[in-house]
């Protein structure tokens, strides 16, 4: 059999962050901590817990393929219409979605360079053309991205903020990029850190929707929420644009518990304000670390810090995770010699700090710069 | 921005089996059982629902994107290698990848008409032709598909047992079909109630895979191991055609619930023996019923059953919907005058054949034949 197209043979598979138990299997280790797939690093709050015991008992029956509960108390919550919104196994489905939608072979998207692994990756595989608009400085060069926007364009992906850098685009750039761009190119927003973000100018994208019926939003219940082993994320549009999305959804993509413990995860309010406290707190810990280590960073908005760890940072990388810390080592995004370390416990943290220091003291021995 | 094609605007989406929580909103009925998605019909055992409990403590963590421990313990009961092995969220996105995979716009793939309605809606989203062979006597006209194969044929798919007829192709007829067919063809047997047939001539596709590059083969942990909520199914077939299902997945497309459960269920072998046997004796029993009550069936190899209602079939289907009997009503799939019943409890079988009764006797006497 013949692939549909060589670019499905040429793209790299994407490579997660390697799990805790590969770890301990490969390297014979039983202390292991994961600081490197911005995980929430807190057990899911008790409500979530029982909400998943409550709908295991149902687990023969299948889940409501429109996610009816949960889209009424998202809905209420977004202040947005229920046929508005479109789930996905995770958010990473709903950028399939808008490919598979809107995406034929030989059109282009354009993504920022480095960007989300999964943008450049779905839309390779479905034959499109790949234009990558460099950071500057860290951040998205939306000047130039509205630049490699031609007609054969069908998408815009934009994080926001995005994975690597965990920088954020600010509500007047967002605003003069959408100015600037044909309403027939999707402009899709991922906001999967949304709910990390503090800054007083971080646009809201699903107040932009009402001017712009090009923007479809997207964010997750597997950052802030802690929900990743679920899988659920979903994406808020125009009625008309949520309708193209649900045609080329599979019918049961969401499983059940991942929608009850969603709904419980809304309700729980008050747990989730002591997490994102705890979140910025750490973040604080780490960055006075990281400067007392000598090390520059890139100020984050999200739940990880990338780190310039020298010369280095490659060995950096293996060398924590031969002592049961993981974090992920840069050079597949090209930002050699970086490291993206996730924000865990205040445990969790001292650890990687702690083992990083004594790390680099000795890498930087053996590899002066 | 306009769809990738027409054909996304042009496909019926997929209507599934009305949930419970649905029929027990819109019509304010307590009392509902749904026998509409060849669903199991009993709770998880206990050891299921154990492992769930268990991976639920870690829901804040990303699921294992190579299912490691599932792959270990499923690969060994199949006498398969790890490698012959994809997961899915569901066996319905294993259908999704093989069109990803290998369909592009303008090719053609072949299916039974009717059969499982996934087929024919992935294929034609993504903008293939699709070639619809009518059964025969409710069984799969495997020379008649063969005819249609042609040089832009990428897939054909066979439901074995398929969805709704319930009947199988026979070992004889699938080798012979495999015979005949160009090896650039991937034929793609569909096996989701493999593990409720009992027939002797019944061939295991696994089987057929060392003689056979093109064949893949999905199962189900929604049917037989009860875990439809939790979205779980797989493919197998040689090392080099996963390597390519593995290419279009998305990384984390297989929650973590889903894997640890079906560790489970897979232990528990006693437990689905006894299920198993229940069901086949609720076969028997509704077999009787149904004759008892003058109405023809095909005889099934699964958990459901494709009843002619006769004149008032539609009729049926509503009329049992309204006295919180959920059962299909097949006109969707050409089938006019048929309603398709999954296998329930004992039960929920008994409730079903009386309100028919009653339904029946009622609707007959409205429109007579």
């Amino acid at each position: 059999m013949k692939v549909a197209r060589q670019s499905i043979l040429a793209v790299k598979p994407y490579v997660g962050g390697k799990p805790i138990a590969d770890v301990q299997r490969e390297l014979g280790l039983t202390s292991v901590i994961k600081l490197a797939s911005n995980e929430n690093p807190y057990p899911p709050s008790p409500k979530v817990l029982a909400a998943i015991a409550q709908a295991a008992r149902d687990v023969n029956r299948y889940p409501d393929g429109n996610c009816y509960e949960l889209r009424r108390v998202l809905a209420r919550r977004l202040g947005v219409a229920p046929g508005q919104l479109v789930f996905g196994n995770g958010s990473d489905e709903i950028i399939v979605m808008a490919v598979k939608a809107f995406v034929r072979e030989g059109d282009e998207v354009v993504i920022a360079k480095p960007s989300f692994l999964v943008y450049g990756l779905a839309s390779r595989i479905a034959g499109a053309r790949v234009r990558e608009v460099a950071l500057k400085s860290f951040r998205y060069d939306l000047e130039g991205m509205k630049r490699a926007v031609n007609k054969r364009t069908k998408i815009v992906f934009i994080g926001n903020p995005d994975n690597p850098a965990g920088t954020y685009v600010t509500r007047q750039q967002m605003k003069a990029f959408l100015k600037g761009v044909s309403r027939d190119v999707l402009v899709f927003i991922d906001e999967a850190y949304f709910e990390y973000v503090r800054a007083k100018d971080y646009p809201d994208g699903i107040r932009l929707i009402a001017g712009h019926p090009n923007v479809v939003v997207t964010r997750t219940f597997s950052k802030m929420y802690g929900l990743a082993a679920l899988r659920i994320g979903y994406g808020v549009a125009r009625p008309s644009v949520i309708g193209i999305f649900n045609r080329v959804r599979e019918p049961f993509n969401v499983n059940a518990l991942a929608q009850s413990a969603a709904v419980a995860a809304l309700q729980d309010r008050a747990h989730y304000a002591a997490v994102a406290d705890d979140i910025e707190a750490q973040r604080r810990f780490l960055y006075r670390a990281l400067t007392a280590l000598g090390l520059e960073y890139v100020e984050s908005f999200t739940n990880f810090i990338l780190v310039r760890a020298g010369a280095g940072g490659t060995k950096a990388a293996q060398a924590l995770l031969k002592k049961g810390v993981i974090v992920r080592d840069m050079s597949a995004w090209g930002l050699k010699g970086y490291i993206r370390v996730s924000l865990g416990t205040s445990l969790e943290n001292k650890r990687f700090i702690k083992t990083l220091g004594l790390t680099l003291s000795a890498t930087n021995r053996e590899c002066p710069v």
